[in-house]
């Protein structure tokens, strides 16, 4: 028996039970959406320009819903990983603020320069000091409830972004969309699922081929956000150094660096 | 004698005669910021955005400047390295269209989406395809006169925008600023210039030091763009594998994956 079909081993490996959240994902989209329709102020302004506020984990749902959105936004969207804000931020900003724990520093920084300035401001945490001020300064919010890492949070972390597209009128989204979304996934996860045995299971396959290596992971807009994913999944999931790079701009220079050092090509 | 004091062994490493243009950077800054203003028409509307099209080596220049400004800019500034323009560009937009060459195909594409949305175009190129549509749909160019790598002419792809964010009210930069930083880099470049020996050169020490590694760059804003031009140099001059990181976001993934592979330590 291949070890990956081994569920012991498996549970031995994950020791942060991350198989629950990414199986989870799809509910978590749905349950996000639904819960932000149903109880959450969302903006509904036309801004200036969009600055999504965030850090590792907390900051990649706001790259997904720019990349989805970027080839047809009207404005500017852009995913501030920094302390404080872009100078361009304004009274016509809209400044979307996203930490999982609610007390990154940056994030919290660049919250209150956002207060400050007068933008419209919109927070989403599972708590924390993000909440906190939100609600001091009467900022809209969504809170969730969901016990992981932050980078396992994603559904609830990028969908309520999506909804304030939508209700903003930078991208048309509705619950079609989303429900189709989902059922997409659910029957995609079947492929890779952990149960699902080695011998037909690509996630497994593509393990085995990766172990020991150092992956670079490639991919074109506006899949770049996806190729970055990748990245940092293997940085933290797997203790695993990797990198990722973007198409077309790789073609002018990384592809000259694969000749050296001679075992690079065997890594 | 240290191998790289050698004059013969360097000029064979160096193949593609570097050392010249990086020599003459400080004079190509200098050189550029008094053709710009002797002979161009600089545009001198306050437009809503600014977007900077180009790629590898013809696209630092934008990012550098973008970085330089970042902080203070009142309007969004945006580095596209890809095909056609963002979604955001229209009237209001001011498009700087970078090639060295002239013949990218990416920003040729791009500006001619620019052109028709009505955007305000600027293109700099040292000839080519671009200088040719620019002509002839009147658009205000900067063409000029050095051969070399398009990586190598980045005192002539990056001035010209500067002087253009000055012309425009983004940011003040003046002939005094330019004197001055003309005059710092020819004082440093005494300490890493191919003719000082490397026992008093920290250019050649870092080499002996990198040699048969992967490096991996990491900077905070605003330096990571120069984590980026050092990462596609190592790529394009020493055909060496390269990466970079950004601070603070790489304390939020990439730091973990140093553990693993094992061997990755000693790379």
């Amino acid at each position: 028996m291949d070890v990956l079909d081994d569920t012991m081993y498996r549970e031995r490996l994950d020791s942060q039970n991350m198989l629950r959240p990414i199986r989870e994902l799809p509910m978590q989209i749905q349950c996000a959406w639904q819960q932000v329709h149903e109880s959450v102020e969302l903006p509904t302004l036309h801004p200036a320009n969009v600055v999504i506020l965030g850090m590792g984990g907390s900051a990649i749902g706001g790259d997904i819903a720019r990349s989805l959105v970027a080839e047809h936004s009207p404005i500017p969207i852009i995913v501030h990983r920094d302390y404080g804000v872009p100078a361009c931020v304004d009274k016509h900003s809209l400044v979307i603020a996203v930490s999982y724990s609610g007390n990154t520093e940056e994030t919290l920084s660049g919250f209150d320069a956002a207060v400050e300035r007068g933008a419209h401001v919109f927070a989403i945490a599972a708590g924390g000091e993000l909440i906190d001020r939100a609600s001091k300064h009467g900022v809209p919010y969504y809170k969730f409830d969901y016990e992981t890492q932050p980078r396992a949070a994603l559904g609830y972390l990028l969908t309520p972004i999506l909804a304030i597209f939508n209700s903003v009128g930078i991208y048309s989204i509705d619950d079609s969309l989303i429900s189709e979304a989902v059922r997409c996934m659910h029957e995609e996860q079947r492929h890779w699922d952990a149960d699902t045995p080695t011998e037909s299971n690509s996630a497994k396959q593509l393990a085995h081929t990766l172990a020991g290596y150092i992956p670079v992971v490639c991919a074109s807009q506006p899949l770049t956000v996806v190729a970055r994913r990748w990245k940092t999944q293997f940085n933290e999931n797997a203790n695993c150094a990797c990198f990722f790079e973007e198409l077309p701009e790789l073609c002018h220079n990384m592809v000259v660096g694969f000749d050296y050092p001679d075992e690079l090509s065997k890594r």
